[in-house]
């Protein structure tokens, strides 16, 4: 028991540098950039409140899972934007390779259960393809777009983002696990771009 | 729909705020306070890690639920901190009654469906009768003692705590939902006291 919570305990004190790794998008106030820890928890209450918006097979309890679990590579890692470098960082080879040895190194603290499990839930995220992860991954698109949106720009701003690289950087994902909410989505944003 | 999606996202960017609500604890490497948001989220991670430390009847899933709502009436009244006021002040008829008008206001931006639901979780982990409130409200009380813990000190030191006052306002409801957790935490914690 003894050994076991202080392996629990090593990983929840690990974790809590998530909310020092910080992301390109702010608060909806643009007062500061938002953490990924608190990134983490916004999605996660998506997920409880937008549930209407997933497909059929999606289960919400198993997406809040994947949501608060989905971010903490970047403890290693940084978050990586994705309209950053023109918008081929995000997702590239060597940020993947990145990203798996963070996770063996996180999940790692924890026993060798509970290890087994939180990693195969991050890894059946970052595969989106059980409709869970991509509907988590349509949440984790969609969360950044009404930031962006409530504080006048943010990042589309900075990076300079056409309407085209939107639809095709984030739209198409957020489609893929949420048509319709991406259908209001992209009708809210569209007069942003002019 | 539309209707609807507006009144999901009122309430979603509202609680935006709650990432500028500030506590009395700090991160584990006390660079900064911790905010509510953040903090609504490493609690949640406590809930999927500790499960092992639930009682029979304990669904972690509303656990989570619960934990991820439970302090958005701070947008409205901020962080009422347990040590404050020599202990006093926490839990006060005053702060119940500024959080009920919270819950009011806040729940009250969504669809009348989830505002119920998520109200009623709101409600049902306030009461905390239910195992999984007692639950919840166990991890609530240990992550600022493991926060502490992990900085120095903390809060135990700003508000001049004694171990008797940690026991009696802390310990005994980390026990209550968590009993072995509680004894495994206080034997970490009662060297600090000296
Ligand atoms: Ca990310």
């Amino acid at each position: 028991m003894t050994d076991r919570l202080e392996a629990q305990f090593a990983f929840l004190n690990e974790a809590d540098r998530l909310k020092s790794v910080l992301r390109a998008t702010t608060l909806c106030d643009a007062s500061r950039p938002e953490n990924s820890g608190e990134h983490s928890w916004h999605l996660a209450l998506y997920a409880l409140v937008l549930a209407d918006q997933a497909g059929p097979g999606v289960n919400i309890d198993r997406v809040i899972r994947m949501l608060l679990l989905h971010d903490l590579v970047e403890i290693d890692v940084g978050d990586v934007p994705i309209h950053s470098q023109n918008g081929t960082a995000h997702g590239s080879a060597e940020t993947q390779a990145a990203e798996a040895r963070a996770a063996e190194r996180i999940f790692g603290l924890l026993p060798g259960d509970l290890r087994d499990d939180l990693r195969a839930l991050w890894e059946e995220f970052e595969a989106a393809e059980t409709p869970d992860a991509v509907f988590a991954k349509s949440l984790d698109r969609v969360q950044p777009v009404m930031q962006n949106l409530a504080c006048g720009g943010g990042t589309w701003a900075t990076y300079d983002v056409t309407f085209d690289q939107l639809e095709s950087r984030v739209g198409v994902k957020i489609a893929r696990g949420a048509p319709r909410l991406w259908d209001w989505v992209r009708c809210k944003v569209r007069p942003w771009f002019g």
